[in-house]
């Protein structure tokens, strides 16, 4: 028999110092390293725009897009579900408890991720505005608010569901886009955070996507 | 036999104008009319913080939370998902198909609404600010990116995923928060709003959110 392709996942071959250890490839990389699943990488120059061939893969050219023995398909939180529903592990096998993962899957990504991003955005991408302090202090609120809200739900559970689930890995991931001040704020949030990033196949994850960055932006390669 | 109980959708008893219509229970009901599915609602008050009963069905106390009969849940996303997988045709059952649409599902709500509600977040929420229409501008042309490349990908098909599916009802509930402006440059897209919206489904949802809102703040109460 014919050994099953192993699974690939794209990844920056290079990104700006800000951006090592955050980019979202970091998801997938962990949900496999949770389950014991060896993957491929396509690694891609984040220098330049990529081609009409990994558009069609990835149809906002970003990363990560998936490919495994049966499906092709992009978005983090997506990739979750498909590894999750492919490898026992990271989903509850009983119902409530796994629509409880899965609502906080969806809420990780669009709940609590985008009121980070949009601090990232005035506070990273557009702090030689004028406007960007002014912006930032308005917005912070937003932010703050719902890691409260999060850190309430949390409470003292170790995890957001009833056990280790994608919904703590997207989650995480997503925290990476706030500042110190912010988790500061939420001691609870800060322990979370700490206990799901001694989690073996954390740093194992997080190695290999900081592995695979070189020091100046590559040209395109193909390779784990 | 006794009858099943109805699915549950909270919703809001009264909003602000500007967010008539563009509440993100009508997911839910839109999905819900689609496959036939009765339902019943639970009217929130939009006025004021709800009760803490609430939060632990909604921990971010928005809208919508959902029950069924074996399942309690939130986010609008993860709620698309259930109501797929209790009910056929929302979800191609080709696996290829299936995950592109989860991917779709996933990219409306993580690569498309976030880069609208930050436009929404500055032009409207921070609308009196002095920096608010200099940050608009800033931020626009990543939703109009944002909008062009899923245009592209959109390209002549009728629906994002082979069919119609819950990544098309997200998405297009993502669109309420684009102006007439990021609509008007993307004729496609357009095109794919009215079509969606000309659904019997769409239709019946929207009217249902509608005549569910009180023209003044209301006490909550329950009951379809």
């Amino acid at each position: 028999m014919a050994a099953k392709p192993l699974p690939i996942v794209s990844a920056f071959g290079w990104v700006p110092d800000f951006a090592k250890g955050r980019v979202r490839d970091l998801r997938v990389r962990w949900a496999l390293e949770e389950v014991g699943q060896r993957y491929d990488t396509v690694l891609l120059d984040a220098s330049k725009p990529r081609g009409a061939d990994y558009v069609a893969w990835q149809p906002f050219d970003q990363v990560p897009a998936y490919r495994d023995s049966e499906v092709e398909m992009f978005e983090s939180g997506a990739i979750l579900l498909r590894i999750a529903e492919d490898h026992p592990g990271l989903l509850p096998t009983d119902p409530q408890a796994r629509w409880q993962a899965i609502s906080w899957l969806f809420a990780a990504l669009n709940s609590v991720e985008p009121s980070l991003m949009q601090l990232v955005s005035v506070t990273l991408l557009h702090k030689d505005k004028p406007w960007s302090a002014d912006a930032a202090a308005a917005l912070r609120p937003f932010a703050q608010q719902r890691l409260k809200r999060l850190c309430d739900a949390l409470g003292d559970k170790d995890w957001l569901a009833s056990e280790f689930s994608i919904a703590d890995i997207a989650l995480i991931v997503a925290l990476k886009n706030a500042d110190d001040g912010l988790i500061a704020d939420q001691p609870r949030l800060a322990a979370y955070r700490a206990r799901a990033q001694a989690r073996p196949a954390y740093i194992r994850a997080l190695d290999a996507q900081l592995a695979d960055f070189s020091d100046s932006p590559p040209q395109s390669k193909e390779g784990a």
